[in-house]
């Protein structure tokens, strides 16, 4: 069984490839008499797209999406809605040095051990790219959430070994990078610029807050709130771990410590990060990622080629220097995509 | 949809509560002709009980499992398992004053909130007892792992603050808290006996490795190995965070420094925690989790009853100090079932 | 994938053999607050028991069902159900001489070829005993329709090739067959006792009608109210064909004679059986389902054993003539499952 | 959970609406290596066109199919097919004075019910356009098939109540009806010819006939292959009926009529249809489906339209007389897409 499918009752189907025609979702089961306009996904589309410096590479990526189905009368009908965004920057020729050669750190050399054939043009299937097609179908996730007044929001709290010392919420929109901490974004910025020129990346921490999320969301045993958000942030490319509320920092803390106390208001603190037993609590819902640097690097790195044969790799290009920002609103988009799900499935047996 | 199955091929629906008739799983999907005995079962069964003294709880919990259908002459049939666990010694009258009263760090309100009824007998659905039918179920999908020379193996790598600093493995085996460092786990064992006098808990953190894993399994974009190991470690109730590989500590590692470096013999290193674009790479799989600390504390808390109205809280009766070591078969368990499960989607799409 | 489950949000999973310990269902997605007890379910299946005479054989089966967990307070609480049925009449030793002989019209070949191994005492997973844990499932499914006045009745319109020629409702309960029209019922009990003594079975054809389902259940396209009804019933051992409302009448008729005309109350006709492009129309739902003859017959039969060898087998023991009228309860409960899932399916997408 | 996807492992999900921009298919879970062309695809879709006379109206539908993911070199990728094919014959003027009416056999009152929004432009997504997407899909499955040299053929056994009397399999290719008997063919379109003149619709009965099949596919209980085939072919709007092998006819028949004797070749007689206990038997898997008359017919109908008003209606238009031939590749598709999943499944357990 393959896994492009995510969700259960709110189900998404990401397809293509970095280099083929097109990337795009299929959703099936958002509900009726939505108004859902190219230019709401266009939105979030748009946030992930490459800037023109910094972390970022370059390369200009005008994603356009077009809803191919689903709609009538600007409306959602609760038919399949088919959102495809085609390629049109696509230079395959200049992937052909890779063609047998596997790239450390990159899925080169496991899709060909899984399907015993690859797409080697900017990792094929394997691509961020194929986020694009999150992302979309994540703004179709807002939409329903927002009836609700749920709002999620992911930002950078460290990013090269610098962490945040602040919190100003207003300032998310205000750097490239996401950063609620204005002078820690502005010394990111100069290690991303130090970094590019010593050929390498870097990694970082995003977290992502969803707000008004209602309590009663999850569903034990094995598809808790946490559980399913876990799955959904993990399967993006580069992240490698997943903490919920306190997470990793409650491994070393007493019970005393990390439990929040009940208040006729609800709880005087949110160290559970608003999930209890795997049920959202009412309270703010709060997880973090760990973002690997990213793999492709300027500088030589060792390898092998199909063959099995040692070889050296020297990765040039058009790269971004860190996931950081182009990961944010996909982050968004999972927790947007889980959230939704989760949503309709309490609908169905409450 | 409610959420008590897991995996897509191998199928496990655990049921049953704390304190009623019993607990079970029922297993469909596993592959004909497995010599499959109680006594198998038992003995993963055994390894999660209580011991006598230290972090867990002196409760007798003699769980006997029963094979109730799905076995001919000594071998699975490709039928669905059926294994049941009845429950010998619940003395329900004990939590009668916790019937209207919401316990702190645990799932008391939200289950009410979500489904509007509880049982309140010993956290109900949501009680660690419930685990016993994973780590049976579990024992089944080992077996079936044990065939292609799979081996699992989860262990403490910290407790209370006091990290290993060694890793023994051998030691594993030797040590009530499975912990591969003997002489951490002495002053763990401290820690521990200094903690059950403040009246509080201890978290920790667990690490699980997966040996023999052929390369190839894992189902990208959504389904991925990563992923799906973290759905399964945080769907524990005590899990708080999960990390592959290098995990977070990657979050401040430049690209050269986390990529794993491709070799004639496979990788140079193993950073990656033997996962590449979600699909094993053929090296160990690692996995580690935060452990939050118990929530049920014998000093007074803060909390309301059903009412709202704010009471104080004080829970005795026989509990552990700490998650681990009960939850390292847990671990296992999740683990196993995880890797059974994707081994024979990849054979379906192969 | 094993095919044990049954709905996509009540969700059934039965287990179970012929002559294993016990066979049973878990339920996981009905929903909390329902007033359940082991008495409701044990009325339906009391239905599916074997009478004293006529078409059913003589065995005695007294299925007496526990609920093992999902309950509390006499309550459904959201949490699995698990159900159990107790073998106590086995008789395994009597199937000693079928252990390498292959019964014609039964699955013991294709079991062994599909899995390999195969229980042989009873017909194993195969025997329709499995279906008391679907009755016993089916029964929690309709006391969720029973909320909203849906009802869901079976009844017998042809045996061995005597159709009925009125449809008195109230004659239901009053014979054994679970026939609408007295008189047919009483020559239907003459051919069984006459195929009785020629050591030959008969098929028969019934007929479900649930009343009361409201518009718009079903999921188009795949999912269609029509197909799913048709699966649930096809997946019945002796079921061989489906139709719905003129089924294959319709095939002979034209638009003009098959259509039904709209009326301000509704429809002036229900030729349609209740469904419009995979949609309830909130009209009686009708479906019919060819049975076919039972396949042990007390007759010398040409087969084959294990090593392909030509033998002759002729079937003694304890057989029931037709799988009407057991197979009554059955269709109800599979058509109660069906709704019950669709009517939940509804819920989550609107 | 809307119904829009297909399959288990081999996963089908269309979309699209008859007068949208577009329908397509997204498949998830093809192997990879299979050598699959926009031909191959076009070569089905082509039988699907409407004819220039009889029982097809004279719309033109130059259905051109892309493969907008999922290939590389030629071949398949295991990472998911994206198939489109771009509306360009849409008049959604023609419908607007449907828009407030109830067409009587169609959907357009259901899918209101259940979506509270229809799209009324030729039937929106219940148009018959849809199965489209579904032969496009079908021809990817088809091919996996042709591996195992299974093929799939589907044919008219009667049409306006005229039926077959011989069955030469070479004339299949030769009539426009896909009829083995080319004199009923001839009596079948005088039929058409007249109804048309007459203002009215015919229906049929198609038989599907899939050979080398396997022993062994088909997953007990619920998702026997019978049971899963007649999910597939109820799910095709015009369906009302499904049976298999002897299908309606056992009902009528003894055990000893009906059961297939075992012969060391194999079966002496195959009144089964090929499946034993909802597993493949080795012998050919027969069905037929019972189709309704088109509902929409140019002679005067009763409905009422959105405010329950009675209202007279008369569908004009280019319509079909009989939804045979068209339905016949739609079927032979529903069967290969059950039997390449099918085929999957049994791989994955065993």
């Amino acid at each position: 069984m393959a896994g492009n499918t995510f969700g259960a009752v709110f189900r998404v189907t990401t397809w293509g490839e970095s280099h083929g025609t097109a990337v795009g979702a299929t959703i099936d089961g958002c509900p009726p008499g939505l108004f859902l306009t190219p230019e709401l996904i266009q939105h979030d589309l748009d946030r992930r797209r490459p800037g023109t410096g910094g972390a970022a590479s370059p390369r200009q990526e005008p994603d356009r999406v077009e809803i191919l189905s689903g709609i009538f009368a600007g409306q959602t009908t609760g038919t399949p809605i088919s959102l495809a965004i085609f390629n049109k920057d696509a230079h395959s020729k200049s992937y052909d040095h890779l063609k047998e050669i596997f790239r450390p750190g990159h899925g080169d050399i496991t899709y060909l051990k899984k399907y015993g054939i690859r797409d080697h043009r900017g990792g094929g299937r394997a691509s961020a790219r194929e986020t694009a097609a999150r992302v979309a179908a994540g703004a179709v996730a807002r939409l329903l959430l927002s009836k609700q007044q749920i709002t999620v929001t992911a930002f950078t709290v460290a990013l090269g070994g610098i962490a945040i010392t602040q919190r100003d919420m207003a300032a998310i929109g205000q750097n490239r990078l996401f950063c609620p901490d204005p002078e820690a974004a502005a010394q990111m910025e100069e290690k991303i610029a130090a970094t590019r020129k010593a050929c390498d990346t870097l990694g970082g921490i995003v977290e992502i807050v969803a707000k008004n999320c209602p309590a009663g969301i999850g569903e034990p045993v094995f598809d808790k709130l946490d559980g399913e958000l876990a799955r959904a942030l993990m399967s993006i490319g580069a992240v490698k771990g997943v903490e919920i509320g306190n997470g990793f920092a409650a491994a070393a803390l007493t019970g005393s410590q990390n439990n929040d106390p009940l208040i006729p208001s609800g709880f005087a603190s949110n160290r559970s990060g608003g999930i209890l037993a795997g049920i959202s609590n009412g309270d703010d819902i709060v997880a973090r990622v760990a973002v690997k640097p990213i793999p492709s690097i300027a500088m030589e790195q060792q390898s092998i080629d199909r063959d099995g044969q040692p070889v050296t790799i020297k990765i040039g290009g058009r790269h971004d220097i860190s996931a950081i920002p182009r990961i944010i609103p996909v982050c968004e988009a999972m927790v947007c995509l889980t959230l939704a799900d989760h949503l309709l499935r309490q609908r169905a047996i409450s």
